[in-house]
């Protein structure tokens, strides 16, 4: 079994590539849940839908989220009746909140609801909530702390980031069997996704880093950022905020305790010597994941037996 | 001021006629909430949303609920992702919905919510739910006691009916300041609605008998059935189980002590002596609200005076 951490848009489209090289009921994917916000009293799960439905090729590709062909009719007349319209949600997206929130009201677990929706999608790879406890990530910023989604889509990432508080609403507890899952990963990926806010919160999550340090399966990491910029999102202010370069060897910092490999993009070559300095082997490709054939490399990539450091 | 004690179709028909006679701030609809129901964890309330986009001249006209034009994707969705589809939502009208789920929850009442939408909608008309506690109609049947959606909509009302609870949810008090209503109005009409399920659950609200028979003001209540049938709706076989004649001297028997006049349809007009007899005046005319002008006409009936018992 191989084992993801993922974030949203660069996990779902890494394992897109993933499910084209392993069988999908081999892979499990452990989505991080920090940008999951209460609006219009429903609750929003970001990264798991987009992991979900983008494996269920219903995604807008163009987006990266929300559902391809989607109307927001729904939106509108919410915005009528002077409920907040910052967050697009499509009518059929809208489907996978309110669903959600009458199940979490009826006493499912997140766990439950994701594993769920990805059965009623079609989807076989198994999706995993890093928790199933609210685990909020706030940016901390001249406006004041905000959530992720009121800094990131919101207010666009325009404030001064001057930190992240992970599981701003207190302790939050690894999802149930997540441990158990690290502990039987023949190997363990970390998608390309933000090192800060995405698989931050996972590895925040008490038992996690422990979990993996103790694994004997290859940790291979992939990086997010090429040629010192993300290929989207905010990877870069938060990453700055805290203290990191924005580079491949920024995220080499990040991983060197944690991974065994780190795969960087053919445009950050001059920085592989730098980060097997760090202790890590690197594997140099192209990870700009343009097409199938480009995720489906990239994630052959992950796969190659490069050496354990345990 | 007028008040209208209204349930939904054929209230919010005969609200737009009255509006055409009487300047809408001077009107207040008093609507029936016992159908009010929570399905997808969203607090529905069918007879409010009926008269409220009617009055907006939103309504789908051809099937007297739900929204002009209004689409079906979430809906569609919420049933892919094992939700229950039985009860039509559109996308528009779930917005309603969601908003009003929302600020419930954020502490608002139904009333504030009620007025909300209605300003938001451009009602002039003042609409007031009949409580602000739930207060749902459960309707005994075969099959079990169930609450009236899903007799009505889930199950066709096919089961036999045995009876009918109101306020099955325990004690309901008035929305606040109806009592007041009732008291400063300077005539009451009880709309051509379900005597049973949708006048029936206001009526018993606790002050509102009382406050009725306390009133000067004239009392005209128009009979929803029409040569021995319900017009639209379950009328007949709830009023048939509450033992009461399916016709409009069925109605004038429900109606005799607390009505001063009975407005019937000319099909019925041998039916005018025997309900005098019950000490009702009546005033016989078209009660078939075909178009504006009917709807109109059957409005200036429910105002000329025909006297006042009190």
């Amino acid at each position: 079994m191989i084992l993801v951490l993922a974030g949203g848009v660069g996990a779902a489209k890494f394992l897109e590539g993933l499910v084209q090289v392993v069988p999908p009921d081999q892979i499990v994917a452990v989505v991080n849940t920090g940008d999951d916000f209460v609006l219009h009293g429903l609750m929003i799960t970001p990264d798991l839908d987009i992991v979900t439905c983008t494996l269920a090729d219903l995604i807008d590709r163009e987006q990266g989220w929300g559902l391809a062909g989607d109307t927001t009719a729904c939106l509108e007349w919410l915005g009528k009746l002077g409920g907040p319209t910052w967050f697009t949600l499509g009518d059929r997206d809208l489907a996978l909140h309110i669903r959600r929130s009458a199940l979490l009201r009826e006493g499912w677990t997140l766990s439950q609801v994701a594993d769920s929706f990805r059965q009623a999608l079609g989807v076989a790879v198994r999706i995993v909530p890093m928790s199933d406890d609210p685990a909020p990530t706030h940016i901390v910023t001249d406006a004041g702390e905000i959530h992720f989604e009121h800094y990131f889509v919101q207010r666009r990432a325009q404030d001064r980031v001057h930190g992240v508080r992970l599981h701003a609403a207190g302790p939050a507890q690894p999802a149930p069997g997540l441990l158990d899952l690290i502990a039987q990963a023949e190997r363990i990926l970390i998608a390309p996704s933000n090192p800060v806010v995405s698989i931050g919160p996972i590895l925040a999550l008490p038992g996690v880093e422990a979990a993996l340090h103790a694994s004997a399966a290859p940790i291979v990491a992939v990086s997010p950022i090429v040629g010192g910029a993300a290929i989207k999102g905010p990877a870069a202010p938060l990453m700055r905020a805290m203290g990191y370069e924005v580079s491949a060897l920024g995220i080499a910092t990040i991983y060197a305790e944690l991974a065994d490999t780190l795969v960087i993009d053919q445009q950050d070559h001059d920085l592989a010597a730098p980060i097997r300095a760090l202790g890590l082997q690197v594997v140099v490709t192209d990870t700009i994941m343009r097409g199938p054939v480009e995720k489906a490399r990239l994630a052959a990539c992950t796969l190659k037996d490069t050496g354990n450091r345990n």
